[in-house]
C-alpha cells in the first residue's frame, strides 16, 4: 500500500483538503496517513485536530510549532520549529508521498523536512501569485515538489514556465470546488449566533462577511489598513459577520483593532466570531450579499457561488480573479465604493476558474499511479536551445 | 551607513567570498557585517572563524546549527536549528541586506529566516542547475531572494525564466574568479605535507586532487561510490591528495570507506589531509595534473586555470562545464579513463565561463546602489500577454 | 567591571526584582545585563519588556520562548527552546553572575543554560516549598545555583538541610518587601476602570480581589476550581477585581471558564482586566479587603499590609504562611467560608515573614564582594560523620 | 500493563542497564518502551542502537540531540534539542513510568520534558556525589525524580536528607553489578585488537587501561590534563588499551591530544580504540592490571573485581571509592606513582559497595508495585520539628 501523508496546518487547509482526503481513504491502493500542526492543534483555535477525528480520519501525528509573539521573527523561529518537528514524525511514518496544500509558512515547513529527507512531494496550489510572504513560500514549495496539482490553468502554465517539468503537473483543479459544488446550502446556521459576541444575523437576509488577515510583509500597518476597513464597514452599516484573522505576524494587532473599535463606536451593525467548520465557513461565503477583505478564499471560492467581493488591500496582489471580484485600497472611501457597486450589481454567475468540482478523484487516482522519485531539475536544461 | 550582512557557512563559501568582503569593507557606504555558522565554528573543521578574524574581518554572530548523526532527518533538523539561530542574530544585527552564496541547507536556513523576517536578500550563484537537494535548495533561495549575482550569462538567463525580475540580476560573475586571477601560485605548500597522513606530495611534480562529497539524494550509495574512486585512483597509482569531504547526510560513510580502503590496501600513493585555506586550496587545485572527484569547485574554479577534471557520478548533473572537464560514472573503469584522457590531453587553456576577475567590486558597487525592497512578485503577471 | 546578568520571565519577576536591579545599578563595581523572556516579550501581555526600557533599564536581549498551547507538552518544549535561547544570549553577554528570581519554567532554561556554559548562577527565592511542577523546579535550580538569597529563614535552612554550603546563603528576605515598604499607597488607581471590562471598581472602598493560577501538576482540574472559585465569588457578590491567569498549561482552560460564566450569569460583580504594573498590582492587593485565589503573591505579599487571604486550592501548598493567610479547598463552600471569616475578623498586622525592606541593597552588595565559581558539590561530604 | 519506558542517552547506559531491561521484558505485568538518543543513535559512536534491537529489545523512539561542537554553549543547546525531542517522543509512547540512569545533560532532556508532562520519574544512580556539571545534574534530576534507585547505602542516606521522601527509596545497589557477577571472564577478547589502531594486546598478560573524559566544569584544562595522563603512561611503558573519549564539551581536544602525543612520541606501548559492547568493556576492566583515568565506571564497577583504580584528576571529586582506588592530580609525577603503587600491591579483594548482583529484578519488581503520583514536595515540612 502506497503511503499518502496529508499535512494540514489549519482550518483552511482541511477545508480544502477534506474531499482528497475521502478519496485518497477510500482508494483501495492507497493507504492515507494525516499530520495535524500549527493552529489545528492549539484550543485557541478550538482544536480543529478533533474535527478531523471526528470527520473519521486517522490523526497519525500532531505537531505543535507557533512560537508565541505574532512577529516576523517569531514567524521565522516557528518554521524553524517546524522544520525539526516535521523531521521527526517523517522519519516515523516514512510516507512514500507527502501531500501539502497552500503556501503557509507551517505548511513550508513540512516541505523542508520532507525535502531534506529526500521524500516525494506533491503539492496543490503551486504556480498563484499573491502577496505576502506566501508568495515566495508558494514557490519556494514548487522548487521542493515533485508533482503539482495547480489550480487554475494559467497556474500550471507558471509553474511550466518555472522550471517545472511539464509532465510532473498531474492535474489542474481546486479541491475546495469539490465541497463548493456539493455543499447543502440550506442548512440552518444558527451556529453563528451561538459563539462570539455582537448582534444576531440572519444569513438568509443581506449582510456582509469581513475577514482580514496581515499582510506579512507590511507588518505595521495592518492596524491602520483594519481601521480603514471597519471605518468602510461603518459606513456601509449593513449587519456584518466578522471572522477573526489568522496567527500570522501582526494577527495581535488587528484583533485589538477590532476590540479598541467596538470600544470606542457604538457598533450596532456587527458580530464577531472565531472560526467555523470548513462547511460552514463555505455557507455563508456562498450566502453572503458581498464579501470584504483579503483571505484568499474570497478569491477561490467565491466564484463558485458567484459572492461579490471586495478584495481590500494588496495581499491577493497578482492572484487570478473572476469578474466577481472588485480591487481595492486598505481605504475607507475606496472600500465603500467597492461594496456599494457590488451592492448595484447583485450576485454574479458562478464560474469554474479555480475547479470543476470534480478534483478531488482525480488528485487520488493520480497519486495511486505517479512513481515517486527524489532528484529533480530544473527543466530548462532538457531545451533543445541549451 | 548601509549594513549589507554576509553569511559564511564553510570555508568554501569564506574562499569564494574573501574579495567580496574586502570590498564591502572598502566601499565608505557600506558597513560589513559577518555571520560565522555550520562548519565555520567548529573544531572538527579548524574553526575557519579564527581564519575570517585573523584576516581582519568583524564576526558579528556565530551560530551552532549542525546536528550530529549527517543523516537525511538530522541535515532536516539542522536546517531547522539554523533558522531559529538565524533569527536571533537578524533581530538584533537588523541588517539591510543579507547577503548570501551558493546552496547548502545552512545558507537556506539564513534565507528562511531573513525572508520571513522582511529582510531584503541578495544571493550569489543562483540560476545554476546541479544535482543532490542543492539543486531544489538553490531555486528556492532564489524565489526568496530580492537581488540577484548569478556566476554565468546561462544562469542570468534562468533566473528571468523562472520568474525573477530582469533588473534584479544585479551583476554576472563568480567572485572565486577573483581570487584565482589575483592568487600567488609561486608560494612554497609545505602546509599539505604538515598535516593529515599518508605519503609526501610535491605539488610541483605531477599528482592527482581528489575529493568527493555525498550525494544527498542518493543516500546509501555513497560508499559504494567511494570505493568505486578509490580503487579507480589506485590503479593510476599516482601521487594523490584526497581531502576529507564536506558534512552532508552520508559523509561519515565516505570518510568511513577511506579508512576502511586505506586499512586493507596497500597505499603508497595517498595522502589525506581534512583542510586548507581558500587559497591554499585553489592553488593546489591550480597545479593539480587532474581533479577527481564531486566538488562544486571542480566545475567553477579549475576553468580559471585550466585544470583537468574527472567529475565522477551526478553530484554536478546540469552545471555548466567548460572543456577542461570530462564527466564518467561512478564507476572505477569509467573514472579511470576519464583520467587517463586528460593524462593524454595535458592541461587546457584558461576560460571565463565562471567570472572575469572582477566580480567582487561589481558586487559591493551594486549593493550601495540598490533600492532594498520586500515583496517580491512572479515576474510573469506583468508580460504582456497575461 | 563585574557583569550582573538579571533574568526576567515575567511581569512578577520584574515587579520584585525592580528595586535590586536599581541597586545594581547604582552599585560602583556593578555593570547590569537585562533579559527579557517569556511573557515579558508578548504583545498579548502588553510587551511589559517597554516598561523596562521606560524605567530607564537596559534591555541586552529578548527572547521568545513560549510554543503555543498551554500543555504540559509544548511547556516541556519551552524549556527546551528557552535553553537553546539562553545559550545563545550568555555566549554574546559573557556575564560573570546570572541572577535569577523564583521557579517558574522560563527562569529553569536560563539556569540550564548558565549551568552548562559554566557561569556563575544567583537565585532568589530558593528552599521554599510549594505545589505545582514549580516546586520540584524549584529546588533544581537550587542544585544548579552557586549562591542563595531565600525569602524567608525557613528557607535558608532547608536549603542548607539540601545540602547547600552555609556559607553561599549571601543573605535572607524578598526584594519585594523592599517595594512594598516604600510604595506610595495614595496614588489614584482609576487605571484599574480604564481597561478590561466589566463593573467599575473603587479600591477605597471594600472589594475582594481574585487570581487563580493552573496547578500544572493538576492539569484537567482548573476549569472546575475555577468555576468552584466564580460560584463563591458570587455568592459573596462584593466588587470583585479579577486578574487573567498566567500563561501555564491549562491558562487557557481557565479563562474559558471565565468567559463562560459571564455569559451565563448575570455579574454585577466583577470587573476583569489582563495586568497592571508591578506598582499597581501591589497597590490593590494592599488595599484589597480580602484577597481569593492561589497566587504565589497572596502568600508572599500581602503580610507587609496584612491583607485577608483566602488560599484556594494546593497550588501553595508547603509554602509559609502568616496569621493572614487561611487555606480553603477550592470547593464554592470552603471558599465563602474562608471569604466571611476574613470578612468578620478584618485587616492583619502588617508581618516581616518575607523580607524586612531592606534586601536589594544587601544582594547588590553581596554580589560585589562574592568570589564566582563553577564546581559545586553536594555539601554533606564536608560533614564530620562523613 | 504498566508502561516503562527506559532512556538510553549512551553505550554506557545501555551497559548498566541491560539486566534491568531483560527483567521489565520478563515480567508479566509490565511493558517495556525504550528510547535511545544521544550518541546511541550516531554512526560515529558505531550506532550502539543497533546493539540493542539485535539483543532482542524494542526500539520505540530514536532521538538526535547532539548539536555539534563540543563545547559548554552546544552542550547547553543539546539540553534544550533533548527537551523539545524528548516531549515529542513521550506524548506519543504515554508511559506510565520513564525510567532514568545516571547524570547526564542528555538524561537530564528526558527527565525535564517527563517532568513538565507530568510523568512519573524513576532515576537509579541519584545521591551519588562527583565533579562536573554532572555533579548538579544528578541532583537536579533527583528533585524532578518520584521513585529512587540508588547504587549505596550512602547514595540513599543522601537522597533522603536532600528532602526525599524515605519510602520513595525503592532499592539499593547499581544494576552494573548484576553484569559484573554474572560475566564470562573467559571469552577470547581479539576483538580489541581488530579494530582502532596501535600494538597488538593479550588482556590475559599485564596491561593498563586508559580512559579519560573531559571534565565539563573545567573546559580548557582537558588537553594539558590529558598530556599528563600520557606522559605518566609513557614512562609507565606498559601495554596500554586507551578508549577514546565521551562526547563532552573538551573531548575534541582531547582526542587532539591523543593523536598529537602519537605523532610526535614513538608510541610502541598503545593501542587506541574507540569501543566495546558494554560486556566487553567490563571484561577489560575486569583483567586490566590497572585501570587509569577518570571514569565513573572505574570507581562503581572495579570494585566487583578488585581491579586497581589510578583515578586522576577531580571528575569524581566526591565519589564513594572502596579500597582498590588511589586518587591522584592529572600530573604525570602523581599519576606515575598511583600506578606504581597499585602494580606493587597487585590486585584488590572484590566487594559489594556498589551492589550485589541482584539489584535487576529488585528494580523491576518495584517499578510493577509502585503507585505512580505527581505532585512531590520536598518532605521537610513533614518533620515533627516544623
Amino acid at each position: 500500500m502506497r503511503k499518502i501523508c496529508v499535512v494540514l496546518v489549519d482550518r483552511a487547509n482541511y477545508g480544502r483538503l477534506k474531499p482528497v482526503m475521502h478519496a485518497l481513504q477510500d482508494h483501495p491502493e492507497l493507504q492515507l496517513q494525516v499530520i495535524c500542526a500549527g493552529t489545528m492543534v492549539l484550543e485557541r483555535f478550538q482544536l480543529p485536530v478533533n474535527v478531523v477525528r471526528n470527520d473519521g480520519f486517522p490523526v497519525d501525528g500532531e505537531i505543535y510549532l507557533e512560537l508565541e509573539g505574532s512577529t516576523p521573527t517569531t514567524m521565522a523561529k516557528s518554521v524553524g520549529i517546524g522544520t525539526i518537528e516535521f523531521a521527526s514524525e517523517f522519519q516515523r511514518l516514512k510516507p512514500d508521498i507527502c501531500l501539502i496544500i497552500g503556501d503557509r509558512y507551517e505548511a513550508l515547513s513540512a516541505v523542508l523536512a520532507a525535502a531534506f529527507m529526500n521524500l516525494c512531494i506533491a503539492h496543490i496550489q503551486g504556480g498563484e501569485v499573491s502577496g505576502s510572504i506566501d508568495e515566495s513560500t508558494r514557490h519556494a514549495m514548487s522548487k521542493y515538489s515533485h508533482f503539482h496539482f495547480p489550480s487554475t490553468q494559467r497556474a500550471a502554465d507558471y509553474l511550466i514556465r518555472m522550471g517545472e517539468k511539464p509532465d510532473t503537473i498531474l492535474g489542474v483543479g481546486c479541491p475546495s470546488s469539490d465541497i463548493a459544488r456539493a455543499i447543502d446550502l440550506k442548512k440552518p446556521m444558527d451556529i453563528i449566533n451561538q459563539r462570539g459576541s455582537g448582534i444576531q444575523i440572519d444569513i438568509e437576509k443581506p449582510f456582509l462577511l469581513a475577514l482580514f488577515h496581515p499582510t506579512t510583509t507590511e507588518f505595521g500597518h495592518e492596524s491602520e489598513d483594519m481601521t480603514e476597513l471597519l471605518h468602510a464597514l461603518e459606513r456601509i452599516e449593513m449587519p456584518t459577520l466578522l471572522l477573526w484573522p489568522n496567527i500570522d505576524a501582526g494577527s495581535d494587532h488587528i484583533s485589538k483593532q477590532v476590540r479598541v473599535f467596538r470600544d470606542k463606536h457604538k457598533v450596532g451593525w456587527m458580530r464577531a466570531i472565531t472560526n467555523l467548520t470548513p462547511e460552514d465557513y463555505i455557507r455563508v461565503l456562498a450566502k453572503a450579499t458581498v464579501a470584504v477583505g483579503n483571505s484568499s478564499s474570497f478569491v477561490r471560492d467565491s466564484g463558485h457561488f458567484g459572492t461579490p467581493v471586495a478584495l481590500v488591500g494588496h495581499r491577493q496582489d497578482g492572484r487570478e480573479t473572476d469578474v466577481n471580484v472588485i480591487r481595492c485600497e486598505a481605504e475607507r472611501g475606496d472600500i465603500e465604493k467597492a461594496i456599494r457597486s457590488h451592492l448595484d450589481h447583485g450576485r454574479y454567475r458562478p464560474g469554474t476558474l479555480y475547479g470543476d468540482g470534480k478534483v478531488s478523484e482525480r488528485i487520488a487516482d493520480q497519486l495511486s499511479k505517479a512513481v515517486p522519485y527524489v532528484q529533480k531539475r530544473l527543466h530548462y536544461i532538457h531545451d533543445a536551445a541549451d
